[in-house]
């Protein structure tokens, strides 16, 4: 290699995007803006870069210590500063912070409830590893200023649906409340201050399993007597699944649990069964959701056969009016856009990909107009040069999706004759 | 206003997309994607940020100024640096940096010619004026592999196409060539290390006319031979529209303009006269496209009534090879996708936008069954809980696009029914 074919590539944790796979995900990124507007959401965008100060406001959690930090514009360069004060903007790390913002800065123009489909990349700095990228697609849809369960319910039918035209079905909804975790611990004795901690360690239940959660708790020196009272609640929370039948749920949690937060469950669960009735609703203790803000509420989708979650979210009442100064509820839901894009089937061209095979030189008008022609008529058409080795390209082509092929040759009279569509065919 | 009310705005320079001007946006996105993607266009992503040393590299002209620089990683917080050390990334200003670099990295994928799309969001830290934002869309194709005439016909061809489809018809496309503009300066005897600042002056000819183009070269202090020169070439050549008739071009160019050259134009017009018969095209001697990096032909597109461009493009070879050191042809359009959403009609919803209003509290599992059997009958429909004042939301939704409403009651025996849609009216 010469000096100038030293290795190319993109910046640290950052990736290109081919065409088979940005086709799938624009395709995916349309269906699902599509379902969700028919769904009455109105899709808005905010700008990929916030003042700094509002980035790291507290509401971003463990994502503000990932933050990408903009520089100050107009600094003089001969000026050494330190880094806290050189810049003032930063590259956005979710999509909630920024809709917290535009709730602040339209207000005037909300339509309440106001319900928002977010669609973007958002940065975080994390430390690079084979299929995370520090700059990733979010797609988040948001409901502000519904109080009731009616939100929950629009936010799981509107996403099941998108999901279900991609073609990704048998999917089950695990379904918690934080006001069912934190009457839990009270009931079992856990001070207030004491429950981020313990909730962070029955949040790895599903890695760990109920005795690794329980040698955990014992470990970071809780009160043995709570953590036994947990440890029977959770042995008869653990196997439940139904959150419908009236009784069962409350049967097996401590009183501290107020009946109005299971009847709320017991609502969107029954309302989900008419409105999305082939979605396999299911009550999950041990789902916690990481970021601090939920209030309610809260769920996460999986694939069948895979516990890990498609998408996640739940009510987060009183952060979204937060830059607004309102009391504002809300609730939201996430579709871990990365997570499914691979689970998707390529975009399918049909039969309508053609690949319009002509003579180097051939008249560049008659040419064109013939591919308009096909185009009018609903096809996708590749030009390709005649070249002596055909098949090598022909190969390329069919895993490109083009399955006929069109040939021009030039005619005695020096006009462009063209073939009827064949057959494409890869080599054996 | 309290303490909190103070006024929340985006960073400067910088806006959020509400939901009329978003749907708009991306309806046009998919159209242009869907046009040039069946015309055989791939379209790539690359990340927003690239390594500093690449976007400092001297391609981006002018646009390097206004850098967006990201802090690097890791930083001690209480070390001073100057902002040259402080900073190892940067927000693109282009697409072409990025399509340059892309092609050095994946130069193993691509099948040539490779014809590319890239729409992405670019960053320029510009003074904030009305009407111009520091985050703005661009929407690039590219054809790299194609030395010869049938790659600017097919730029040309696709985007008259995707243009036409979104309403903007009537298009002029104004045509030079890097050539004629060069051998015009050589024949009026201006030295090549004058044809830079020569061109800058000329290229401001439809704001201040052949007068004012005159009087600041004068005022520049070149030649009064050569001004001279090019005040007689000009004269000839500026009412000069006809490129495609024999010799035209040609009694009116110095014969320092190389016969390939006109050729080459001739060959361009040519064969748009049969791909796309509807596009006028005209010869403009005055245009000459600021980029440093063209060689070839060159190109604007303009709307009726209007000489400000929509689009612009020519050939630039030498260049896209430059990270990976080899010698690729290349030739690109760029649609100004923020001058032209402006000119779309908003996207209509026809009749099939649908207000479904209900009762507070109504059965969610009715309510959305209902939504989702509207929504499957091809409609878009919001949910709208009754109100004591229904017409402000009404006049709200009318402006949205919203036709028609659906009622929603509680009959006697508790179950919910529905009335048949009927027409969404605004107050007078």
């Amino acid at each position: 290699m010469g000096p100038m074919a030293a290795k190319v590539v993109p910046a640290r944790g950052m990736r290109d995007v081919l065409p088979v796979d940005k086709a799938r995900r624009e395709h995916a990124l349309h269906v699902i803006r599509e379902v969700y507007r028919s769904f009455g959401f109105d899709e808005v965008e905010t700008p990929a870069l916030e003042e700094l100060s509002r980035l790291e406001s507290g509401q971003g959690g463990e994502n503000e210590k990932m933050l990408f930090k903009v520089l100050r514009r107009g600094l003089p360069a001969d000026e050494a500063l330190l880094p806290g004060e050189a810049a003032d903007l930063g590259l956005r790390f979710d999509l909630t912070v920024p809709l917290t913002r535009y709730v602040a800065s339209n207000a005037a123009a909300l339509r309440m409830p106001f319900k928002a489909l977010q669609i973007g990349p958002v940065w975080r700095a994390e430390r690079p590893q084979k299929g995370r990228y520090r700059q990733f697609v979010q797609c988040d849809i948001d409901i502000v200023g519904e109080p009731g369960s009616l939100a929950e319910v629009e936010l799981v039918t509107a996403t099941h649906t998108a999901l279900t035209r991609l073609g990704l079905t048998g999917t089950t909804l695990r379904l918690n409340d934080r006001g069912v975790l934190t009457g839990l611990l009270t009931g079992c004795g856990f001070a207030a201050d004491e429950h981020g901690s313990v909730l962070i360690t029955v949040d790895k239940a599903d890695k760990v399993g109920l005795d690794g959660v329980l040698a955990e708790l014992r470990a970071k020196g809780f009160a043995e007597e709570h953590v036994a009272a947990l440890e029977a609640s959770l042995t008869a929370l653990l196997p439940l699944r139904d959150v419908r039948t009236p009784g069962v749920l409350e049967a097996a949690l401590p009183a501290a649990v107020p009946a109005e937060v299971v009847a709320r469950l017991r609502e969107i669960a029954d309302a989900l069964a008419v409105s999305a009735p082939d979605l396999e609703v299911a009550f999950d203790v041990t789902l916690v959701r990481g970021m601090g803000y939920y209030t309610g509420p809260i769920f996460e989708m999986s694939l069948p056969g895979s516990s890990s979650s498609i998408a996640g979210g739940g009510r987060y009442d009183n952060m979204v009016g937060r830059f607004s100064g309102r009391d504002l509820p809300a609730a939201g839901f996430s579709i871990g856009f990365e997570r499914i894009v691979d689970e998707i089937a390529p975009r399918d061209e049909g039969v309508s990909a053609i690949a319009l095979v002509h003579p180097a030189g051939a008249d560049a008008g008659t040419l064109l107009r013939k591919q308009q022609e096909l185009v009018a008529g609903g096809a996708r058409v590749a030009l390709v040069k005649q070249a002596k080795r055909m098949q090598p390209l022909f190969d390329a082509l069919v895993a490109e999706g083009y399955s006929r092929v069109v040939r021009a040759r030039v005619a005695e009279d020096g006009s462009l004759e063209f073939s009827d569509p064949a057959p494409l065919g890869a080599s054996a």
